[in-house]
């Protein structure tokens, strides 16, 4: 029998909020998915002006970074024409998402769940999401 | 050039707000979906204990009763053996949710979202999705 | 070597044009799809207010219409628990349409393509598909 | 609540009069897909000789550009090996469409719609979809 560390909802929604305070001080409007370790979706936000695509493809970067362990830009680098992973970005009928902005998220060193944001630059998408961690990891005082 | 009314992100925690206080008293932990007018994920949250397999039938659930304008236990009716919608139900790749729990969210006579609830009975979902909708109404002061 | 007959754009849009003059006439709006004797399609129009889970069931309809060389009503009756075609609703992915409201479009014996309608009742449905093939037949002097 | 502005069917009929009217003088036959600013088809016209294959690439560029809020010879760019969106062109199931001929529409700064187009090069795609944007804006006297 195995023993398994699991985001509960409350993170979840702690893990939304700072993601979006992050998206409000950045001024960009986001979609923000936060998954469980198996990849399954605990809670999303749409916020206001968030788009369209990026409801999706924001679930699909939390469900990568939480079922692979793994952030999406590292999957970015490794599927680069002439790299080991090229064209994964087309794998689980396209949910494999290589672009920036899905993190895994580690307490205690066990993958526990994923976050996923879209509708800015991936740059801007990855630092909301390390925001939301950052947020979890201090009101609950996990730790990596 | 139509002009829409639309759910914005505050409506859409209030509606989950009020459906999951109702499923807190009944004791059964719903996953919660919240579209647009256009069908589209405004805000999700799986309670903990709620099902995996009811993440994408609260969505579907939703996202029907939204995008038809109809409470999808009207077409549990019209879908039986015989009835004029009968089949319906495979519709959409599958996204045509005929099982109670999801119902148009109406103000001032537009339809401006919807709410579908999973993880109960479709009994137990559908008296979530009013009480979520109930909340809205009273919390924002809206009317049908 | 085979001699096709199909539905040109002018055709579609004559089409289009009936089914919506009907659908005016009784205060339903409507999406409307016409395809070709391939199953492609060949014009659609949502109506102001023409629900948003009706764009995939029109479409279809006028798919399985076209492709099936038979009115998706038929199918309906068909597939009935106990009938011969039972649970063919769930085929192709969900696009075999059994409910009514699509209809091929025949001249000169063969079928031309198909029209396919929805937002309505099924009966509303099939009634302004009807409309559209009269029109196109009246317009363009075609017979069945 | 939220109040949106989105094409009407009056608007999508011009858009596609438009692009139709500009594939004509190229002669190049083209599939024009409108849709609303939530990504839901409008309106579509396969013109006479329109690619059978175009067909879902029309309607996906036209949802990704009015979805995204951008046009999608601009995800082109930015999804380029090395570049930072790169592998996005599989998201959403491979409906994230990268290659031009797909532009939000936008009035008074906001965007209410999208139009995309398909059977040319990509180059004649987006002329097509930039004359059916300037033939509604002259026609209803909309400004950007």
């Amino acid at each position: 029998m195995r023993t398994i560390q699991r985001l509960d909802s409350d993170d979840a929604q702690l893990l939304i909020e700072g993601a979006a305070a992050e998206a409000d001080s950045m001024g960009v409007p986001m979609c923000i998915a936060i998954t469980d370790e198996g990849g399954n979706l605990l809670a999303f936000k749409r916020m206001d002006g968030g788009k369209v695509t990026s409801i999706t493809i924001a679930i699909d970067k939390s469900f990568t970074a939480s079922g692979a362990q793994k952030a999406t830009h590292e999957y970015g680098e490794a599927s680069q024409p002439g790299a080991p992973a090229y064209g994964i970005f087309a794998g689980i009928g396209g949910r494999l998402m290589v672009v920036g902005g899905g993190l895994p998220v580690k307490v205690d060193g066990a993958v526990v769940g994923g976050i996923g944001i879209s509708s800015g630059t991936p740059a801007q998408d990855r630092q909301c999401a390390e925001a939301g961690i950052k947020h979890l990891m201090e009101k609950k005082g996990y730790s990596e």
